[in-house]
């Protein structure tokens, strides 16, 4: 097993008994990296020069006095959106080439005082405005998107070119590429992470959170990110708990009654992902889970909800950066942005209101409920030259609706959502599982994706697109 | 003096002691709705009849065991926008004509649990969407307006029909018909009194507050409406003190430093208003404060963010109604929702940021300071006939901006803000000082007032408009 191979949990195990240095790990990670990225372009910003040094400069303090705590001497990724000082932080725009962050946004910062090694910012759809993320591939299917935003995370994550990354999600962005990519990713209670120092694209549904290949990883690096911070207005001070505790499986999930909807994710779904979803809710009731039927409230409200807040804020972001130089955005980013100053008020407005009816009817919904099922999105990876999902009964949808549909819910209600891998559809493509949770209450998500990823092995398996 | 002269102080005191009984205080305020109510007009409603059995039951319990508290058996108006269960509760509009409130508002409630008695609905102007207040008329001049949009009970305090009563403040409506009528009343800071029940206009900016004749019966009055109120999203969970402390003048102002602003307030500005600022400024020093001039930043933004903000929610709240009998509005409330039709999310959303930095340039203002002092109004009550300001210099504005201008810094920033008499102009017109203070300090901004009030007499004058 090559040291690149290694879980978070894995790797900082080895490098506290001194059988594995951070040096070793980051030459590992480093020639995966020189062998899959040019075909797979997951980094924005490559940063190995410095990361070698902050290896070594691990290993030195980790030689004298052990590891500071568990992501000491990590290679991690963060997302091109977040800032990282000294380093080009562009948010994959032209608007923004050559731009380097004076100051490290709180994601980046935590995870530098944790001591963890940053490899390269990685590729995100440009300013977060898409689930594409044209820059990078799957390392599953070469011809296939990574999904998005956060897509150059989920891909370096699945070609083993870092243990760790920083994610942002608006519409889906963590959760997309970690189901697209068979990686696991958390977007925590709205409030949980803070944004400052991360590019905005919705103030009102942005949520910033961890990336990588088990639920125990995410928890590790959930530790480390999770806090208050007055400097982000959405910021919520509620106590950080211990999120690695009870992931051993040893309380099992006895007890616990989850929600699996009849309605919404229900259809159009691909046949591959429906029979993926109810065989991981039969895992989950082996292990002890209680399941009750539940139909989504207001659910034909979601997609215009999200869409009505996110047009809205993203183009008053923008539209200063739109009226100087529209010309360098991409087309598809331009056309939204330039849509979004047609859109009135009253209209966002009403969008913002309805908001707060998903998010009470959501309270509801969670009455007697410790967790809520649903696929993470209802199909797998669209081909990059194409697209657009086909449903089995012939008709056809961009792939962005597709995969902002299953994932605003938790971008409207704010709830704590995670992917994990849970299968694979017939042209071996990953299919994830989403569990939402209660009110800042991920411990019992990871907890529930804890317990299924020790009854199976799809967070384990290493991409078949890199040959 | 008649027992309709008295201050709820006055009035509390005399209760306690047994000299003066509800029934016979609502009997004489009832006499001054007599003599005085046709011409003013400050009632949308009228409740009489329950007011005298609500005033025969304090009495029989003030008698058995003596008042619950300083409000036992003290009349008061509700703002007509301030749903009372069982009572018409129109916000005087026709669109809500003979809409009859099914549950109490949190500022009626707390003002019949202390045991006030209810004497009526008092106008708003429509929706509380202006200042000027149609259906009433200003107690010192009857050709003049009472401001708005708590004419109402402005009017009906100046005219002894009340001692006291509820208004809301979006851009002023507690504090222009204060300075308009020669009351008091204070803009609370935002979160400190419950909105439950009030109609919205703009909730990013509505404040409910207390409206009275001297500044220790708004004290009595926010003891009772202040508190924290999960029904209310802007509610915020701060210690409520006790505001009557420190009001005795024991402890002048000595140590207290004052902002007086060498820009905004300064001009266009009626001479005699100027005069009985620098005046009351003056007045302020005698008793100890030390007075430091100021520049207001981002000054030239206030106006345009207030509009921005509010046209943009009001027409958000009101599109349905607008869409299904829009006839039924008045004619100014019409325009200026329809206006809010036309106006861009992007619009709204920049002035909603600028706000933010309205907010945190006024922090920095206020470092070292106590209170920064302004007229409320830099004009006194134009004729309801003719709502325009003509300033000295020959220009001309219409009433509304002028006096929203004065009042936007408070609802933009959120800060408390009192407005009590100091003066009048040669025509007999009462004039306001203007008090903003820290966050949820009101307690110092009512000091200053209390101090201010008791180094003058200006708000024991009657009025001189009801002959």
């Amino acid at each position: 097993m090559q040291p690149y191979e290694l879980t978070i949990t894995q790797a900082s195990r080895a490098i506290a008994t001194r059988e594995l240095s951070p040096v070793e790990l980051l030459d590992s990670v480093s020639s995966q990296i020189e062998r899959h990225e040019a075909r797979v372009g997951a980094f924005a910003t490559l940063t190995l020069d410095s990361a070698r040094e902050a290896a070594r400069s691990a290993e030195a303090q980790i030689r004298a006095s052990g590891p500071a705590g568990p992501l000491h001497g990590i290679p991690v990724g963060i997302k091109d959106l977040c800032d990282t000082a000294g380093v080009a932080s562009t948010s994959s725009s032209r608007t923004r080439a050559g731009r380097v962050a004076t100051a490290d946004s709180a994601v980046t910062a935590r995870l530098l005082a944790a001591g963890a090694v940053l490899v390269g910012q990685t590729h995100t759809h440009e300013y977060a405005y898409g689930v594409i993320t044209p820059t990078t591939r799957n390392p599953w299917d070469l011809d296939r998107i990574p999904g998005g935003s956060s897509g150059g995370s989920g891909a370096a994550l699945a070609a083993r070119m870092v243990l760790g990354a920083t994610g942002t999600d608006t519409g889906g962005s963590i959760r997309i590429p970690s189901a697209l990519n068979g990686t696991t990713g958390l977007k925590p209670t709205y409030g949980r992470v803070s944004r400052y120092g991360i590019t905005s694209l919705c103030w009102a549904l942005d949520h910033a959170g961890p990336m990588a290949r088990t639920v125990p990883d995410v928890a590790l690096l959930l530790q480390t990110l999770a806090g208050y911070d007055p400097r982000d207005p959405g910021s919520v001070d509620e106590p950080v708990p211990d999120y690695s505790a009870g992931l051993d499986g040893a309380a099992g999930l006895a007890g616990l009654t989850f929600g699996v909807p009849t309605n919404y994710y229900v259809a159009p779904i691909e046949p591959d992902v429906e029979a993926a979803f109810r065989a991981a809710v039969a895992t989950l009731q082996d292990a002890g889970a209680s399941i009750r039927e539940v139909e989504l409230p207001l659910a034909g409200t979601y997609l215009p909800i999200e869409y009505g807040i996110l047009v809205a804020e993203a183009t008053a972001y923008h539209q200063g950066t739109l009226r100087a130089k529209g010309e360098l955005y991409e087309a598809d980013v331009r056309v939204l942005l330039e849509a979004g100053e047609l859109m009135f008020a009253a209209d966002y407005l009403r969008a913002l209101r309805a908001r707060q009816l998903v998010k009470l009817a959501w309270q509801g919904l969670f009455e007697g409920l410790d967790a809520v099922l649903a696929p993470t999105l209802c199909a797998t990876a669209v081909r990059a030259d194409d697209p657009v999902v086909r449903w089995p009964d012939g008709t056809e949808e961009p792939a962005i609706d597709v995969y902002v549909k299953a994932s605003a819910p938790g971008n409207l209600t704010g709830l704590p959502a995670l992917s994990v891998p849970c299968g694979f559809d017939s042209q071996g493509l990953p299919i994830g599982l989403q569990v939402y949770g209660r009110p800042f209450d991920e411990a019992t998500v990871l907890r529930v994706g804890a317990a299924f990823e020790a009854a199976t092995d799809f967070a384990n398996r290493m991409p078949t697109g890199l040959g």
